[in-house]
């Protein structure tokens, strides 16, 4: 007897499922690498990885599953639209074909080269030394480029090819027109504030942070911004990032430099925004798109929303700095809201992404988003990387990095083979600030919450209007809806003169 | 053309490998879940180590292992049988004769069933609740029981085909006759002991070590002993263990009791022999059962070896414990080495295995040796176990737990499925002294070396003797080999007299 479509459709989710449980595997053994493996381990964890990887793509290029769809499609299941098995339909369909685009041999190559590369740049950013990392992003980029090339199958741009399985729908060329209005108010405000001769006073975040302080501190907030630590974990690492391994497992890492407070605390923050939107994804929907984030800009939105809109503004403070006070006595003694309020607001050009300011990260991310286009078409080789970077950086920032590891040697992403991944940086700073729109508009007095420790509210309409879909709508679609207007970075610049006018007294 | 017999041999090999790098990517899930695993984690770890499980399984009993197996063996490769290639095949053929005695249904579910009840059991144990942990013993204990059956194919005794997983070429009748006299000699020393009037300080143990200053003092000394740390870890987890990842590495865990300062260090010791152990074998080998530890008795040959024959040696504290004194000034002052010495080798009947002393240790097992062959038998049912338990508590110690969790709560191996496990512990006692007398006979002062903290000698002597091997001679050969003797309980006793004897005044 035929079986009906909602059979076929449970089969095909159930052999997802398989898939999704065997990535959950490989998750679990990328964080520990990052945070225990010991150094003997490299080895041994990249012929892991790369299986596992293998093992994976095997199944989600199983015939079965384009078997499973074609039956669909040509019965026309589901006859609405607009339904979400339609949508989980739409974007299995979308990852079978890119999947089914690579070779497995060009999969585990690439899983085990990056594992291997990743642990090469740890020890170049370490000492200093690009060249000792050069060979493992020239194997690497060269694997990526192939990847860009068979997915793209001579139909679209190989760097689009990229983008499309981060920020799926969107091209480059979306992106460079959402930029390029923004790198003009960008570079405007940054003079603003270049000319306005106020110097908030950094120095106070230098001082002695006791990590344990900043670690119990960390935590706290990470908790009471809505992380879970019962089916969660904050741990080291040397580069922060949220591994959301499944239903009930999600874990952050973020690390803590002594004479720094901004990098830890921020970047908890950041990260818990991440766990945030993994936690609260559709449970039931585990393993398919519909239970999957949206997209890489969408989960950056939700990241930069905690720890820029609400970390940094000032009502979270009022409420915040008195406990600071009480946990780092001797770094904050004498030191007023104000002032502090200005210091993890002090606008400079820096070397270091991560740490820099929410008006010069998004020049950080154009930078990168620029190299990589030409790292992935082959105008660039990798081994003149370091030059073409410096040489950019003195152009958008006014300063030279002294040594690479302040330069091209700062980031893992591209020893990870994450090329087509950093726009969605600044996508993500976009949408963050045109969903807070949004939410101030339908939610009432953010701030009055935020002075009151509430952030239940506001992490509640973002679990309704973005996390439980998952990849129900593109990205652009997704803001459309919930916020009524197209994406762009106008909400973005204002939020910025918004927040950075009084500060500066522009 | 036809493939020469080395070929197939590669391929062999080659098949093994994968399985396991697959059973490699398990160990550090199982690792991860005893030491990291957010508590909401559970359900999402189980499903993932049974898949895996079941992968490796599949792997391991796919028909090609069969078919090469069967056609080198057709061929009468390789001719010499002393040759290693020949003892690799023996262990190869064996483990897929049980691993495809075995339905891959059976293998997830247990995985799955195991994996959860370890779970229960740390809950009912922190409850001291036996009946929390019951129904998932039952499961387990009827899936085991399941196991033996298809392991035993009638042919011999089902807990004996439980045993050959853990000690390959060994019956219960086997061990029961090496345990005849030593329980004999073991009640007589007890006795002795109990009689001598004499009570050692052991007050001095249980003072304020504060847990950071154990961590320090037991990593330096498993540094010292040879485990590696660049090539593994010791972390915190409930139940101390060792798992030995694959080449490069090897993860140990203790528990630090701040009042309790034999728990961890020993603890350590004893992991950190089952590592070097590890760290040892033939990595050109791995995957293989040459590449393999040869039993569980032999490994448990090497943690009591390093842990008691060495660790608490009166030559070991000549100069372990002035730094002891310095780490531990609170707890330490004024106490003397003797006392020290004789606190850390009281002998009395107490309730926790792991806790024990070397002597009433064997009795511990030798509970659970009888108590799990009734399990497998089905004449003593799982509900039964706390009374059946506190009886034979009773009857060896005199004394009787007051509740469960310092009764047939207290160990991990039940909850996970491990019966047929314990009775390698007391062999492991028996060869661990065999081969120590061996060692002294052919190394000469061993107590001079320690006392200068020279453990290199006897870890290199191990290294040549037993982990070079692996699974080359099952453990009687291998013992008569190195020692020239066929194991017994002989030289365990003399040790145990020669070390209690002066220490009670016998």
């Amino acid at each position: 007897m035929a079986r009906s479509p909602e059979q076929l459709y449970s089969e095909l989710l159930a052999h997802l499922r398989q898939v999704a449980l065997l990535e959950s595997c490989g998750a679990i053994l990328g964080w520990d690498e990052q945070t225990c493996l010991p150094a003997g381990g490299s080895e041994l964890r990249a012929d892991q990885s790369a299986l596992l990887a293998g093992l994976a793509h095997e199944r989600a290029t199983a015939p079965v599953v384009g078997e499973l769809l074609g039956e669909l499609t040509s019965r026309g299941w589901p006859a609405d639209a607009a339904s979400p098995e339609r949508a989980n339909l739409r974007e299995i369909a979308r990852s079978y074909r890119r999947a089914t685009a690579l070779p497995r041999r060009l999969v585990e190559e690439l899983t085990k080269a990056t594992s291997l590369s990743q642990k090469t740049w740890v020890a170049a950013r370490k000492q200093r030394q690009f060249s000792l990392f050069l060979p493992d992003l020239e194997r690497v980029i060269a694997l990526r480029r192939e990847v860009a090339q068979a997915l793209a199958r001579g139909e679209c741009d190989p760097y689009d090819a990229l983008i499309d399985e981060y920020e799926p729908a969107m091209t480059a060329a979306d992106i460079a027109q959402l930029f390029a209005p923004l790198r003009h108010e960008l570079v405007k405000l940054i003079g603003q504030i270049g000319q306005s001769g106020r110097q908030p006073p950094v120095e106070i975040l230098t001082r002695h942070y006791p990590a344990d302080a900043q670690r119990a501190f960390s935590f706290e907030a990470a908790s009471e911004i809505g992380f879970n630590f019962e089916e969660g974990r904050l741990d080291v690492a040397a580069h922060p990032f949220c591994s959301g391994i499944g239903p009930g497992d999600c874990r952050l890492t973020t690390r803590y430099d002594t004479h720094h407070f901004p990098g830890a605390f921020f970047g908890t923050l950041h990260e818990a925004g991440h766990g945030i939107y993994e936690q609260g994804l559709n449970r039931e929907a585990w393993g398919t798109p519909l239970g999957s984030a949206c997209s890489l800009g969408v989960h950056e939105s939700q990241s930069r929303l905690w720890e820029n809109l609400v970390g940094r503004s000032l009502a979270y403070w009022q409420r915040a700095f008195p406990k600071a006070q009480k946990m780092f006595p001797e770094a904050l003694q004498g030191v007023s809201l104000d002032q502090f309020h200005a210091a993890i607001n002090d606008v400079r050009p820096s070397f270091i992404r991560v740490e820099s300011d929410e008006v010069t990260y998004n020049l950080h991310i154009m930078l990168r988003f620029e190299l990589e286009q030409l790292l992935v078409s082959g105008e660039l080789a990798p081994a003149d990387l370091p030059g073409a970077w410096n040489e950019r950086f003195q152009r958008d920032f006014g300063i030279t990095p002294s040594h690479d590891s302040d330069g091209c040697l700062q980031d893992v992403h591209w020893s990870a083979g994450y090329l087509g991944y950093f726009p969605t940086y600044c996508l993500g700073n976009m949408i963050a600030a045109q969903l807070f729109d949004t939410a101030r508009a339908q939610l009432g007095d953010l701030d009055a919450a935020f002075r009151a420790g509430e952030f239940q509210p506001l992490r509640e309409w973002l679990n309704t209007q973005i996390h439980q879909h998952g990849k129900r709508w593109p990205t652009a679609e997704l803001v459309q809806r919930v916020t009524g207007k197209p994406l762009s970075s106008e909400p973005l610049v204002r939020h910025l003169k918004e927040r950075f006018g009084p500060l500066y007294g522009l």
